[in-house]
């Protein structure tokens, strides 16, 4: 008998047959004995609508206002689901974020849980009843307002749960089968992995796969919440997110990742003298634009070139902002490029491995990619090259580092 | 410098636009100098397409659960009416049910408000905040269980809320101009209504009329808080809901109700013996079908005919109930009528006056239309009669009191 929080998806709850779908799993974990809690987020293209509606209200909707709006989506879904539970003799019991005591500050669109008062839900899990709770929403300790989590909230409201009570596992389910070493769409010989490290999930999250919320990985890292990322429409078992210690098979490389979100600025002969890089870069932190890669040449003859990257949203602002800061400290010409993707290689077993980079620098220039700027971590390497070899440089290098289900992946032994 | 409650129903915020020209009147209000709290119910249509997506869900949702996805309604209205008003430089806050401390009851789909803890609203007012409350909506006191308070519950919302700040008045837009002398659209001829007293306006919501919820009505009276029912979409005064001593001019008949929601059920032949009514009205009551006219004719050779009334929507069922006891109690046939209608005459003035009950009557027999029974309170009479005659027994009645704004109406000193 597990205390088990499951967390079903925009897609998993998309409509009246598929919340009945749900209730069914559920109903089979149920049976099994284990305590369950479930998170639900708003069935699909709901949250899209009302951010529409209030688009149409207002240019600039109020930031507490849109929360209000907002959170009505996970409170339709976990209504429904729980009138569809109880059809199954479930004893299900809804609860919003200010019932399930999900406190956070006060930052409105991306609020931060502070804490969980887990007495309402222990006291309902002790009557025997299944508590489905509202993701994506909590209310600010202070007043009662009501705050959202941001976008991919919903993983977080889970992972903080299953943290909160100490749950046995946070089953996360989605619309694919779980973790893979690519995306699938751009390589079908991707491979689903059995297991994958926090520290490999937060990258892989962070540099394009959209499995996992980032936050949500972060809080389990944190508190050591095992999840296990799962398909609604399978029985199959998914991927588990869990604490390096815990990997049988430490991959050299576990995963190839990619994201086209992002554009390059170019900034020709900056003066190299202290300070430069602070004044370019100060107008675009106050404008709350967040730089990715900062890439500074040698300087040759007291000048030097400064390249960064920045998200494909935030291109057009950012060159207006830093092009009036060129001109001041005397810099040469500005250049943009939106034409541009970020691959990556991750994998925790870099970090014992010399070499890796060197294969996949020799992996790109055999397919003749061009790398624009390099970026490494302890356990990832990111590459910027032009957009349209993409796909062809995830294909190779999923090739190169063995990662293809036909072909028995390289396996190191770190220990 | 009043404070002021205004509730503006579904067709008021029926639209974006709708919605931003509330605001723009809203705003009139606080130019004055007023303080203003505002009740809102759901977009028009918002509630019917949520209780279609329940009994998609359920045959029997959860009435807990129902409630939770019905909310969802005002809370958008707020949320969107908020953001609206914020863009014409109103610092309007949105309040929801557990936020404005609406205690009730825990009779989901029917809840009565128990308690208002007006603290945080006042606090806000203090402010010069534009409070803007989710109508229909409250917590249950001992858990915070969401709950509505049943169809027409905004209304009561705003009038729980005046009664509670002890606000100047509370002004109920609604899509028509006040409360009218009978239906305008049978009458042509009907007349707004200046004033209206509680007890009055409570038969006419009884008796058909639409323009406001009875229980609204009922606590208006009990708190003495005067209620402004009037138009969204014009700036004419509508009508004033008083106690009785504030009436200015007490006409003998003020309105010409009319419903065709009953049905008629006929048992004949009963057994004139002691216990006999109950046993008959026993089934039908523990089904929750409230009964409304019940008529005994004299007994003659120890039996007599039982006449009722009941809602149409539970006149198969009643039947159905009352079918096997009448045969138990050795009665006779029982035969049932859809095709009947209500029609009543209201007014304070009725109670110092004799001839009123034998002018309507006279009314209706000159019209040839056969009453088929007879059912009076100090302030009313109802006939019930064919369905088919409604129109036409309306507009004779109204014609009849004077009550058209063609002729100067009937008036009687009462002093």
């Amino acid at each position: 008998m597990a205390l088990i929080v499951q967390k079903y998806g925009g897609t998993s709850v998309g409509d009246i047959e598929r919340i009945k779908n749900v209730a069914v799993r559920v109903k089979r974990g149920l049976d099994q004995g284990h305590r369950m809690v479930v998170v639900l987020s708003a069935m699909a293209g709901v949250t899209n609508s009302l951010i529409a509606l209030a688009q149409q209200m207002s240019p600039d909707p109020d930031p507490r206002e849109l929360d209000v709006l907002l959170t009505t989506g996970e409170q339709q879904s976990v209504a429904l689901f729980c009138m569809a539970a109880r059809d199954l003799g479930i004893p299900a019991r809804s609860l919003l974020g200010f019932q399930a005591a999900i406190l956070t500050d006060r930052v409105f669109g991306r609020a931060r849980i502070n804490y969980i008062e887990t007495r309402r839900i222990l006291e309902l899990l002790d009557k025997g009843r299944l508590v489905v709770v509202a993701g994506f929403q909590g209310v600010d300790e202070d007043t009662g307002d009501i705050t959202t989590l941001g976008r991919g909230g919903s993983d977080t409201t889970a992972v903080a749960l299953a943290a909160a009570l100490r749950a046995d596992v946070c089953e996360i389910y989605t619309d694919v089968e779980g973790v893979f070493t690519t995306d699938p769409n751009v390589e079908p010989k991707a491979r689903k992995l059995k297991q994958v490290a926090y520290e490999e999930m937060l990258e892989m999250a962070s540099l394009g796969a959209k499995v996992l919320d980032i936050r949500s990985v972060a809080l389990a890292a944190k508190f050591g919440v095992k999840v296990h990322v799962r398909s609604t429409f399978s029985d199959r078992e998914g991927t588990m997110v869990v604490p390096e210690a815990h990997i049988d098979e430490k991959l050299m490389v576990s995963g190839v990742a990619y994201t086209k979100n992002e554009a390059r600025i170019k900034v020709l002969d900056v003066p190299d003298q202290p300070g430069v890089a602070s004044r370019l870069f100060a107008p675009i932190s106050q404008a709350g634009i967040v730089v990715d890669v900062i890439i500074q040449n040698t300087s040759a003859d007291g000048h030097t070139d400064l390249t960064f990257t920045v998200p494909r949203t935030d291109f057009k602002r950012a060159l207006e902002l830093v092009g009036p800061v060129a001109a001041e400290i005397g810099a040469g010409q500005v250049e943009g490029d939106t034409n541009i993707a970020k691959v990556s290689i991750i994998g925790i077993g870099m970090r014992n491995h010399a070499g890796v980079a060197a294969k996949m620098f020799s992996t790109l220039a055999r397919e003749n990619i061009n790398i624009q700027t390099i970026n490494t971590s302890e356990i990832k390497i990111s590459c910027i090259i032009d957009e349209k070899y993409t796909e062809l440089a995830v294909r190779a290098l999923h090739e190169a580092f063995g990662l293809a289900e036909e072909v028995e992946p390289s396996r190191e032994d770190l220990a």
